[in-house]
């Protein structure tokens, strides 16, 4: 058996020590005589699962008490439609608009309710983030929502940009949840499609604060009033067994890892090395995201000639390295470089990158 | 490893050659270099898995072209909810109700719109199907909705009685699906849940006639819209993609069996001795269900002295047999034999009942 380095944008490289494990298990999960997957959701086996896994998240995330930990289905793309299904209580709510996914999230809102964009740096192509002058609020809104890591164009919030606005603060950190502290207290709610940090796809991960439950019309589906969920203990009904388990290995792992801190400080370097192989390229490479909000997770890069952009697919795949093609909506290449891609990954690619420019340029 | 005999509801066992393939591939699929649950959606390996589901599901099953078969998140719960805001399109639905299932469902759709109760047969503990002459039809009704198997009252509705009554029949087959040949073109949609005959849980199928795609009003998530699911190829936002290949495995191993009329003959086989066992005990085992319509799925059982609850249920473990015990509603016990319970497992389920009523009669 050989790995790939695995670059994909989601979903994406899992550790290898978490498909290990569950392979181990899959027939028998610790002598219960079946898999996790075979296993009633209310059996004292799966309940200890899923606490497990909240247990490890909280500790992780340094999750405050009177927040909410939910596993739900449907992806961030279902959380578009459900966040203002149970926050707007037919008021306003504002969008900062900084890539693809969240003007996504915006749109759909759209159908919901009444929403404004508050900022938006589309005609930049996305390679920034608004000023503080650009930004115009809604004291009112229902909340304000913004998207801290655009996976396609590679634009990440800063950690420092959070402030307090006086509404609640609604983010999508589906592609760098986990990749680094984050102050959640900042937050009314956090939700993450699992597919890149967390685990396999069909998890959706959504951190609420107790005020902000019930205020859900009764007309929408039972499964998506978040008050609902959080009283049943994400168990309104079967929920995805399968991927809470792998995303609690995967919690396990971290915590292994030193944590939040301790996968921050190697998500740093990765990041690192790869600007700085892209920014020392000589502009055979370039990322246009302004290095104040470049991305750690994804890193979109082109080559000054697009005529090479299939042979660096070809020589890449050639050298184990696979999910490099950038979003067809920008072009170019993408590497996609979470948590469970390790320094040595980054090192290869890097090496080959230098490489690759070497014989082409 | 001692596997268990499994007779849980749900999630539930599932065939040990699929696991044991799953299990070999868990690291990396057919020589890609990586897990299934580490592939790009949009690449052409998982594409490939996806394909290859959905063409082993319709010629299992049997789908008329005129068909699409969707693979969607949320459960059965999503559905009560999806169904009527894509269906309505501003009109009344009719329901029969015959078990906890149709009946969250009726209740369900009351949220999202108007409809009617055409028959319940609640009054008889949901024991039995009601009459033609009880079924009140609206002929305008968008569409009738029914529960082909009660899976907590052990109620199943004989192919022979589902009737064309002019308005799209909506069936909600998350217990039965592909336990015995289903003559689709006789519904308008089918829906189940994988965690009983498919798959894991976190993955929902829908099968549904073209003709009642594009109903949905614009206000409903986009992810719930079947149309827009159809268009997409279930590919609107990343799917449950290992649950789907898992879904798949189980698809082929069906095959082997011989299709569905090969585990049609087995099923029938196995609820015969064991409603043979409870019908034969002299009263200690009884089953409440009308003949006519007892599920072949899921068998609920009362002993006549519920004082000896608890030592069946602890001699059951001590034999290896687990998830035996009945639903909180209705008390007593269960044996869900779905198409991953051998003939051989019920065969060691009946010896195991006939011994206990022995000791204990």
């Amino acid at each position: 058996m050989t790995r790939i380095w695995n670059f994909s944008a989601g979903p994406a490289a899992l550790p290898e020590e978490v498909l290990k494990q569950a392979q181990e298990e899959l027939l028998d999960w610790q002598g219960a005589g079946c898999s996790v997957m075979e296993m009633s959701h209310r059996g004292k086996e799966f309940m200890s699962i899923l606490a497990q896994a909240e247990a490890d998240l909280r500790e992780l995330m340094g999750i405050p008490e009177q927040y909410r930990v939910l596993f739900l289905q449907g992806g961030a793309t279902q959380q578009f439609a459900q966040i203002p299904m149970n926050l707007l209580a037919g008021r306003s709510a504002d969008y900062i608009v900084t890539g693809s996914w969240s003007k996504k999230a915006y749109k759909e809102a759209q159908r919901i309710g009444t929403v404004r964009c508050a900022a938006s740096t589309e005609e930049s192509g996305f390679t920034r983030l608004p000023t503080a002058e650009e930004i115009k609020l809604d004291p009112f809104a229902a909340y304000l929502h913004v998207c801290t890591n655009e996976t396609i164009h590679g634009v990440e919030i800063p950690a420092q940009r959070i402030a307090d606005t006086g509404v609640p603060l609604v983010a999508d950190m589906s592609s760098h949840i986990l990749s680094r502290p984050v102050p959640v207290e900042k937050f009314g709610v956090i939700y993450a499609g699992a597919q890149k940090n967390i685990g396999p796809s069909g998890v959706t991960l959504v951190i609420i604060h107790r005020d902000l439950l019930g205020m859900a019309p009764l007309n929408i589906p039972t499964v998506m009033d978040y008050a609902v969920m959080a009283e049943n203990g994400s168990m309104l009904n079967t929920p995805p067994t399968y991927g809470i388990y792998i995303a609690g290995l995967v919690f396990q792992w971290l915590k292994r890892q030193g944590g939040l801190a301790g996968i921050d400080a190697v998500n740093a370097e990765k990041a690192r090395i790869l600007y700085e192989c892209i920014d020392n390229s000589g502009g055979f490479y370039t990322n246009p995201v302004d290095p104040d909000c470049r991305s750690r997770m994804n890193v979109p890069f082109v080559l000054a000639d697009g005529g090479l952009d299939a042979a660096f697919l070809a020589d890449a795949k050639a050298a184990g390295m696979l999910g490099l093609k950038g979003h067809k909506s920008v072009g170019g290449m993408r590497a996609s470089i979470y948590n469970a891609v390790s320094l040595d990954a980054v090192q290869a690619l890097v090496g080959f990158m230098n490489d690759f420019a070497k014989r082409n340029g």
